[in-house]
């Protein structure tokens, strides 16, 4: 599965979540990073690259700040010009059909606001709704949204289990069972280069494999007991 | 009360819908209207020019093609910029408050499919709150919308509907009285330009006003009635 990260942000360099989570993503042939005000500084959207990187990818993200409950000006205008009614809907515009479509917001405000009584008044579900309809419009599979509220005043421990959660995000088959999120786990861990830990924590990491490989082990005799007493 | 009319389109010229509403407008010191893309080709956004001509009125209006589910970018960079903290919100940002803000939007799809199990999926009650969020943050009085469907398609008749429709979302008092809408319309009635009419059409608008002003007297002794009989 290719994933393509839609960034827009119109001073990505002073934003510390930005920075945060691009530093995260490795180079690798899976993750195309795309931030659309670096690559158009002047605003004129180059729209056949644009249509030939989404037929590329089989999971479309949008990642910005949710300024006034929306997306940076430069998305909507990406989206207004990029996807267009033969490509992306209507007659013969089945371009992104069957994709996966999700969000990656970062949020100013703390997430308790958001509902009703709060500051927010809305939720970030049904502020969200023009982003679903184009996911529908579009025939695109609309992922849960990886929301970041508050990043400046986040604890180092919060940062991590972002960072995580960003990850899958980016790269974790979209359904949440058990099976899936093992898999994804033991992915990553073996991808881990060894050279750059401390000493002994390769040793940690196999035994990590080892027990979630041992705990699946179990959970499968379990459900093979299970089966035969039904049967 | 002065409407300010805030309208974001990049091609205005070629837009029917938009010419239709702008030449129903007349000279007037109720109403300015602003178009965007025209004020600023450049995209640079004088804020202070914008924040001053905010304060100058009493109702906001957007008015905008409805392309995938929200604004033009334009607009998007005018909320971005304009709507700041201390402005617009925040510690002495109360600059928009008590005011009313309302929705004029030209949508290019049917009424029927903004529902589930129709091509757009959701209700534009649904997809227009993030509009329903601004003004809650900033303050101000969220008014019913102004919605044109298919204006390409629409009669003649449906035409003449929508003007009425557009006026009285433009300058009528919020609130949706009987008394309310017969005032308004008897201040427009006498402000025609009974020079411009065909001979025998202002004594018909004579008669109009009389009958509209006589059947409130018949509501009001109705009423003294009612009020006689409870006490």
């Amino acid at each position: 599965m290719k994933t393509l990260v839609i960034i827009s942000h119109p001073e990505i360099t002073e934003s510390g979540s930005q920075q945060f989570l691009l530093s995260s993503i490795a180079d690798s042939e899976m993750i195309t990073v795309h931030h659309l005000e670096g690559t158009y500084p002047d605003g004129n959207i180059d729209v056949v690259t644009e249509q030939k990187l989404l037929k590329q990818h089989d999971r479309i993200v949008f990642q910005f700040p949710f300024y006034w409950y929306s997306s940076p000006p430069m998305l909507k205008q990406w989206q207004d010009e990029v996807l267009i009614d033969g490509f992306a809907y209507g007659r013969n515009g089945h371009q992104l059909k069957g994709k996966e479509f999700g969000l990656v917001l970062s949020i100013g405000v703390s997430e308790s606001e958001y509902q009703a009584g709060g500051r927010e008044a809305f939720s970030i579900h049904e502020l969200t709704k023009p982003f679903q309809a184009v996911a529908f419009k579009t025939g695109m599979t609309y992922l849960k949204s990886c929301l970041i509220y508050q990043f400046p005043y986040m604890t180092e421990s919060q940062k991590m289990t972002l960072l995580i959660d960003y990850q899958q995000f980016l790269t974790r088959a979209a359904d949440d069972s058990l099976f899936t999120r093992e898999n994804w786990l033991i992915d990553q861990l073996l991808k881990t280069n060894k050279e750059t830990l401390a000493h002994g924590d390769d040793l940690l990491l196999q035994h990590a494999i080892e027990a979630i490989e041992e705990n699946r082990d179990t959970i499968d005799g379990l459900k093979m007991v299970l089966d035969e007493m039904n049967g």
